[in-house]
């Protein structure tokens, strides 16, 4: 197949890139590099089976023609930043919503009729079921990154029932592994770099989320495009399991040869819109015949190697 | 009050206006007058306590102009073109979701703080449970209107959350009666002018559908504005009864005196993304205190007087 990725420089992107080549696609990679990491795809700019394009999805002239010939979309491009949503409101619309708005008009222009979207367990707002099922009362939305995020899924959702596409609608939680460059182990692994005494931890530090070690997420979401028929499949990406921040700060101490002072800034939530508790009901994605390897605690501990041995990205990134 | 009406020379604002200002209220009315009608707006327009802003929400100066110093905000500007989306898959977008983004934020700018949204029941897709609840199990969209309102919903939500907004996130069924001007009575009623021995009825005849009078809106909105404490309202707005396609067509034609030929196209659908039932539980309204006063035979009986008594409005609409 002839697979396009979005976001193919980014965490997720770069791992699946590596992935589909080695499964012997031919890949179109596309990305603004505003976040994206050259290095993350240097082992795929080896590969004569490797394109790619550079190019923003707001300017979408470049984007028609990654798409030409494509069978596939696995749309992962998005801004991430889900903590500062509320100081550029604008952000999540635009690189989110609008985004994909672009990324479904490209395809009903090129024919093509497959796509994969990343999207959260952060549309779930505050539930009151856990593990908490695809079908789980109409949640009421916290976050624009989770608003816009749902407002893609809608889109997407329209698209397949009016244009006859397939679509997987992933809610992913949080991943984790090699190539990993934001979020809470990545703070905590450079805070505690920089003064090993004491760690700032926001929230309580009992706030409860699930993980998933991202070749685990890469298998799901392959498993889900090769199993799975219906027009569109809403499933739920994570771990059986979850843990306390206060169980990841352990592990990542550990690692680092470290015991800090925990100063919590204290609350339920780490920030507003944060949600205090995300653990989700995966038997969907099970019953397509799909189990994740890594469990939370490796998932971390794996993390915690890449940034050790790739301090680099901490420069990219700051 | 001062009370900002986006769409305010439309179907269901300019009906709103003229309510707030007998109610005493100062009342900024903002329209682009792309479908709304200056005639609908000659009444208002002789209080010296309304003041109408021609203006665009996708070019949003004068938005931040007609906020200022406003109270609470009514955002019932849209596309409500429900069963055309897919000819132009942009409209919904811009019109309703990125609009809603700009109304967001000109509110934000200003220092408003409750607004009031006319959302619908399409949100639910096709639901499994009637009468359908706001908390019916996460619905997958089926339409781009819908999912525009969807993703306005949202935005609105997270406003509420991040930025301490109260947010009504109403979900309207159809909305009948005096300057109605889109929807199936329109389309009934001008096809039984042109040609009274025929009726082309979309689907089968049995879309279960409910109505309510426009009234009977504004009241409900009203209410929840002078009644509901939370943060984020979402509410319901519907009859407590359903009718078919084919009652109403019954209705419409004993008004006409006529008998036509009924010739379906066919199929449970009106059209690709259209609902074969629409029916809102609204105990979560009614128990704020509210009751409709009209059943859906009288608002279908009262909008095809007002057709009769208005025929300029269809050529106002072709």
């Amino acid at each position: 197949m002839r697979i396009l990725v979005t976001g193919a420089a980014g965490f997720i992107g770069s791992n699946l890139v590596d992935r589909l080549l080695g499964d012997g696609h031919e890949v179109v990679g596309f990305d603004n590099f505003s976040t994206g990491q050259e290095r993350f795809l240097e082992s795929a700019g080896r590969s004569s089976r490797f394109h790619l394009e550079r190019g923003d999805l707001l300017h979408p002239t470049s984007l028609s023609v990654a798409m030409r010939g494509v069978d596939l979309v696995f749309h992962l491009a998005a801004n991430a930043d889900v903590r500062f949503g509320l100081e550029h409101p604008r952000k999540d619309l635009e690189q989110n919503t609008i985004a994909t708005a672009n990324v479904l008009e490209a395809m009903r222009e090129a024919g093509v009729r497959r796509i994969c979207f990343s999207s959260t367990g952060s549309v779930y707002g505050e539930p009151e079921v856990f593990p908490t099922p695809e079908t789980a009362p109409f949640p009421v939305q916290t976050s624009l990154y989770a608003a816009s995020k749902l407002a893609a899924e809608g889109m997407i959702a329209a698209y397949a029932e009016g244009y006859s596409m397939q679509v997987f609608l992933f809610r992913f939680v949080s991943i984790l592994g090699e190539r990993y460059t934001h979020g809470h182990v990545f703070d905590f692994y450079r805070q505690l770099k920089a003064h090993p005494q004491y760690l700032e931890v926001l929230g309580n530090g009992h706030q409860r989320k699930s993980y998933l070690y991202v070749q685990d997420c890469i298998d799901a979401m392959l498993t889900a495009v090769a199993n799975a028929g219906a027009k569109v499949n809403v499933l739920n990406l994570g771990q059986s399991e979850y843990c306390e921040v206060n169980d990841s700060i352990g592990w990542i101490s550990a690692c680092l040869g470290v015991q800090p002072e925990l100063r919590y800034a204290g609350g339920e939530r780490g920030w507003v819109g944060d949600s205090p508790f995300i653990f989700l009901d995966c038997s969907r994605m099970r019953a397509l015949g799909w189990t994740p390897r890594m469990s939370i605690r490796e998932g971390v501990e794996r993390t915690v190697a890449f940034l050790q041995s790739s301090e680099w990205v901490f420069a990219a990134r700051s």
